[in-house]
């Protein structure tokens, strides 16, 4: 089995931890090893370090590389630019089918948590099984809440493949939804989270990309007659901009007839805001969640309070985000998480580079 | 005219600024000047530094000295300990009756902020009239706000001697009102906020405290014998134990029949909490304070941002406080400012020293 780990994007809403220079993934936001870490060695149990791939943006290239000693500096695969997931799993794809024409491949994001590791592998391996035979299997997360950020999927009927964690075909994705319609989605307990978190064969996922991108399928294959040669970087480079932003769930998932899902329970968020990562958290007797550093509270509850070297003291506080970091504190309540987006916006307005 | 500045006490509700080790009067509050150094330049108009005074803890008489190199070293008396304004006044005032017997002085915080300098000085002028003539004269600020936080002074009849800012006799002095009663003096018009600022003859208060505090008056009368010898400081290391905590207020004012107030509208506050700083600063376009470095909001308002060295970034907080030191980040709502108290409280119980 292969794996590719999606490195690009910077996670702004999780700002002032994240900056353009050090991007969520990169972060040590939730234990002692940062994100990427995490997801590798998630993958570990699965494959050796040798057939994980990273695509990152250019300038994250030799973070990467230092925070991954054991995956050879050839699987880290540098964009130009980002171009959401779609053509960042083309590219990577054209790196693993070198390697093995019919490589089962997982496609896993850099900057997602997931806390249930034995159940991820158990998943993979299950996914693995579906994708051997020709589906393109995404993983369904059942939702927790009826969480308007996400986008959700919906089940038909079981596979009927015997596999430990079964798979379901689709029957539709939906974008993501109003919260009436997050509400009917979860009381109906037939609509999954959609995780971006994909298992595949690399020539079934090229062969899709071929068919339903084939613009981006063009350029894949003009990029990977030059991988390998004096040329790869300068036909990347010159390739990249004529290709469309896309993701994949957009440009191949909703489009495919051969896509499959896995409902799954992996304690598993995309740590999009601050918000998301404090309801994942195990919180404390006063439902606060608090992240290094020490809190004090007089009647506070329902808070993230994310430290940095400072004591955080705070009376009470009711569902507020509180971030210290060695040149900003940021407050903002929970329900306001999207928000810090605007933040960063006024910054860059107000081209204070130091912040961003 | 002679001043005795009284400088004890901590102003925990300031906390994180205020510390055991720099109470809120040696602090630089809200300006480049200490509360201290405000309070000394605001008599300069009115005396030379020669004739002032300052009553201190002892912890804190070498940090009062450096702050005002202009006023003697041996105008700096130390408390042992702190026992309210009565014994400090008392204290303060051997000193200036050794200087001259009948010297008009002003006793005044070094914890309190006076905006309108100008209009400090003209009344203290006019209240030295009145305290020549045998009055204990106190300023009584008119209200701003039906504030419940202080003690109310009720207006009697005018005296009738001729000074640019009139005294009155005084009806009576009330302790903190609740709410509706403090609506009722503001609307009345004839009740004044009770700054704790007086102006009288040494003689006159010193008559006061030995009518209406006799053990006080005996306490003080044996320290004064001991002043200038070598027995001064173990006098009053010896007797300061016996006497009793009292504040002027309740130990004479109320009580005295010479009680004279002169209304005044100076931009005072006692800066008790961080609320009632945020209440007497200038706030900028979206009626935030924001103090010391800077302050980036998203639909924040009402809300007292003391800054650091860190940019304190917001979204959508209403009369929150922020108030970021070196060790601590404070989070609070306005009308819960003096349940700083309670927190202070809570770090000395959990023995937290470094935070004390």
């Amino acid at each position: 089995m292969y794996a590719l780990i999606m490195a690009g994007g910077v996670g702004t809403r999780l700002w002032p931890r994240s900056r353009q220079r050090s991007p969520k993934q990169l972060l040590d936001l939730a234990s002692e090893f940062t994100m990427l870490q995490e997801t590798f060695s998630r993958l570990t149990p699965l494959m050796p370090p040798a057939n994980v791939y990273v695509v990152t943006g250019a300038a994250y290239a030799s973070e990467v590389a230092r925070q991954l000693p054991e995956v050879p500096r050839s699987n880290i695969i540098a964009e130009p630019f980002g171009r959401n997931t779609a053509p960042a799993i083309g590219l990577g794809s054209l790196y693993i089918r070198r390697r093995e024409a019919q490589a089962v491949m997982a496609a896993v994001s850099a900057d997602h948590l997931v806390q249930k590791k034995q159940e991820f592998v158990q998943v993979m391996r299950s996914a693995a099984v579906l994708a051997e035979q020709g589906y393109l299997v995404t993983i369904g997360i059942r939702p927790a809440r009826p969480e308007t950020g996400y986008g959700y999927i919906e089940l038909d009927h079981p596979l009927g493949i015997p596999v430990e964690y079964p798979g379901f075909r689709v029957a539709r994705f939906t974008e993501k939804p109003d919260a009436a319609t997050a509400e009917r989605f979860v009381a109906g307990g037939k609509h999954l989270w959609n995780a971006g978190m994909f298992v595949w064969r690399v020539d079934v996922i090229l062969d899709a990309i071929r068919q339903h991108l084939p613009g981006l399928s063009q350029a894949l294959e003009e990029i990977d007659r030059a991988i390998g040669t004096p040329k790869e970087r300068d036909t990347l480079e010159r390739v990249w901009p004529s290709i469309d932003e896309i993701s994949i769930d957009v440009g191949v998932m909703e489009r495919a007839g051969n896509v499959a899902v896995i409902p799954a329970d992996l304690g598993w968020s995309d740590v999009g805001t601050w918000a998301s990562l404090a309801e994942i958290l195990p919180a404390d007797e006063a439902n606060n969640v608090v992240i290094n550093g020490e809190h004090i509270g007089v009647g506070t509850s329902g808070s993230l309070l994310y430290g940095n070297k400072r004591l955080i003291a705070t009376i009470g506080l009711k569902d507020l985000i509180v971030v210290d970091t060695d040149d900003v504190v940021l407050i903002c309540p929970k329900d306001r998480a999207q928000d810090v987006r605007s933040l960063v916006a006024k910054l860059k307005q107000d081209q204070r580079h130091e912040y961003l």
